[in-house]
């Protein structure tokens, strides 16, 4: 079949690779008629990850079941899926916990930017739909794997409640679905922290009241403004750098909660200033697999659209178009069609 | 008046000084028959902290208001009240969300190690007890006023809920505060980090069901057997050097949550260490005005007794000796009788 590969900075291919095979009693194999490229594929895609030879890209995922190995006990050929970028068991103390992304038997999920995928611990990872669903809802569908699901814990991590104000750091694809979160979660005041005009509007479609293009010590005294001096109670920090941490602690009120959900690199925090700032933090790889039956839900029935935040759609085969737009800010997400 | 001034490095006296003065009109003047000495009051007297002159010493403080400012309302001369060690106006946006600590008008209580002392902000600061309390009760009263409540917002902000595994570091009054806490709040298993008989004997009175000696990677080793390789939901920080830091945070589940209330000295924290490590973090100066309603009353109904962690009573003039044994480590805490 033809796949993604990476095999160096810049160098993404789609080119000829084996199927995936049933390797454990465990897996599953799913068929994909969409798959698509994450931001953190750009880490190694920009030569800022090490890596170990050829990758096969892509963590999100959804479409039917096509086989399943003998101790697979909870989804079967035929069924629909959609499974987290963390394979997890769902069985383990950590996973009961609800924390999936931790899970005792974590993988990341990957070569999924491909026309068949293996899904390792089938039984934990898979949630099935009840019926097939239309092929119009795949996006949104495919959102709910990571993107979705990261910008959802970003706002349980900072705590958004209804009613309350919530900032967004960050407006990429996470961010933006940090907007629509903070959105179905109640929040009344949701201020986007944004320059770039596509992506205002996206976040003022999903809920954004405000839009802020200021950033570093102007965004958070924009943000002190907008807030009667008071502060944020709720940040998503949906970013990772130095600057954006440090903006989303200066943005959030005193006994207010960040939840950050960028990756940081070459983050170094204070701990007398974080004590003084008495602010919440919570972060980590999304434990998507527990908000996955409800976000499902919410799209299956129409409640929420995040497939929105793709706005470049290419074949498979043009899969490097698609890492190329995002590297180049041209596109927030890009869909592949497979 | 005779009070306790540090005037340098490990000379700390008692002296005569000023009778305090009504300055604002907010203001409340209060007699003393106890007070006592802090943890951190033994930075500056080790020479840790920079002093800009000699200081009057003390922020812990409770007993009978003399006289009041023009504008103090809720509060009158001849009342028993109890005060935290942080000032706050109780009315301010941060305030109002529980953080009274980060009051827009914070300031921090001192000269309280004194026969009368002034309270800034009376109203604010001040809860009156519905009536004169037994003498008996005073060091318990005392102990509201920070150390205990100290320990209670370890224990609130690391999330102890009934049923959970507390983990407490650090032995010192604030940590044996923070068992009591965790015990109260209904955690089923409490494990207290100490090496010290006495300290360990006062741990398991408070509610500790286990101690553990060990510190570091074997301490976090031992919570990990202890808890049946998951870690515990809740860590009690309350020591804030780099080591006990980290050896709080692992010895957390992911998804658990971390309360640090030991003034951060030299802490760097890695960002995506903390990011992977996947656990709340939540510290800074406890808001002890939100819980000393609440805590006074246990105190007043005697469901607790933290005024056992006094194991050293001399009278104030003694105040040099009292010092003398907390830096020793032969006083877990000392009363000063006025």
């Amino acid at each position: 079949m033809l796949a993604t590969v990476l095999h160096s900075k810049g160098d993404i291919r789609c080119e000829e690779v084996a199927e995936p095979k049933i390797l454990k009693p465990t897996d599953a194999i799913i068929k994909l008629s969409a798959s698509c490229i994450c931001g953190s594929d750009l880490w190694p895609y920009r030569g800022l990850q090490p890596m170990d030879g050829p990758a096969h890209m892509g963590h999100e995922y959804c479409d039917a079941v096509v086989e399943v190995g003998d101790e697979v006990k909870t989804v079967k050929p035929g069924q629909f899926v959609v499974g987290s970028f963390c394979i997890s068991d769902n069985t383990c103390p950590h996973c009961r916990f609800g924390f999936q992304s931790s899970c005792e038997q974590r993988e990341f999920m990957s070569a999924a930017q491909a026309p068949y995928a293996r899904v390792p611990l089938a039984d934990g990872t898979l949630v099935a739909t009840p019926e097939i669903p239309s092929d119009d809802l795949i996006p949104s569908l495919l959102a709910t794997s990571d993107v979705l699901g990261t910008g959802w814990y970003a706002a349980d991590a900072a705590r958004v409640q209804p009613g309350s104000t919530a900032v967004v750091v960050g407006d990429g694809a996470v961010g933006l679905m940090g907007v629509l979160s903070a959105k179905q979660m109640g929040a009344e005041r949701i201020i986007a922290m944004s320059r770039h005009k596509s992506r205002q509007d996206l976040a003022l479609e999903f809920g954004a009241t405000d839009i802020i293009s200021e950033r570093g010590d102007e965004g958070v005294a924009r943000i002190k403004e907008l807030t009667g001096g008071v502060g944020a109670e709720s940040v998503l920090e949906c970013v990772g750098t130095q600057e954006s941490i440090l903006q989303a602690i200066n943005c959030a009120r005193p006994g207010g909660s960040i939840g950050f959900v960028g990756v940081p690199h070459g983050v170094q925090l204070d701990g007398q200033r974080l004590f003084f700032a008495q602010k919440s933090l919570l972060g980590g790889p999304a434990p998507v697999r527990r908000y996955l039956p409800y976000l499902m839900d919410l799209v299956l029935n129409r409640t929420i659209n995040p497939g929105k935040v793709f706005d470049l759609e290419v074949p498979l085969v043009d899969v490097a178009e698609g890492y190329r737009a995002m590297d180049e800010r041209r596109a927030i997400k890009t869909l592949l069609r497979v």
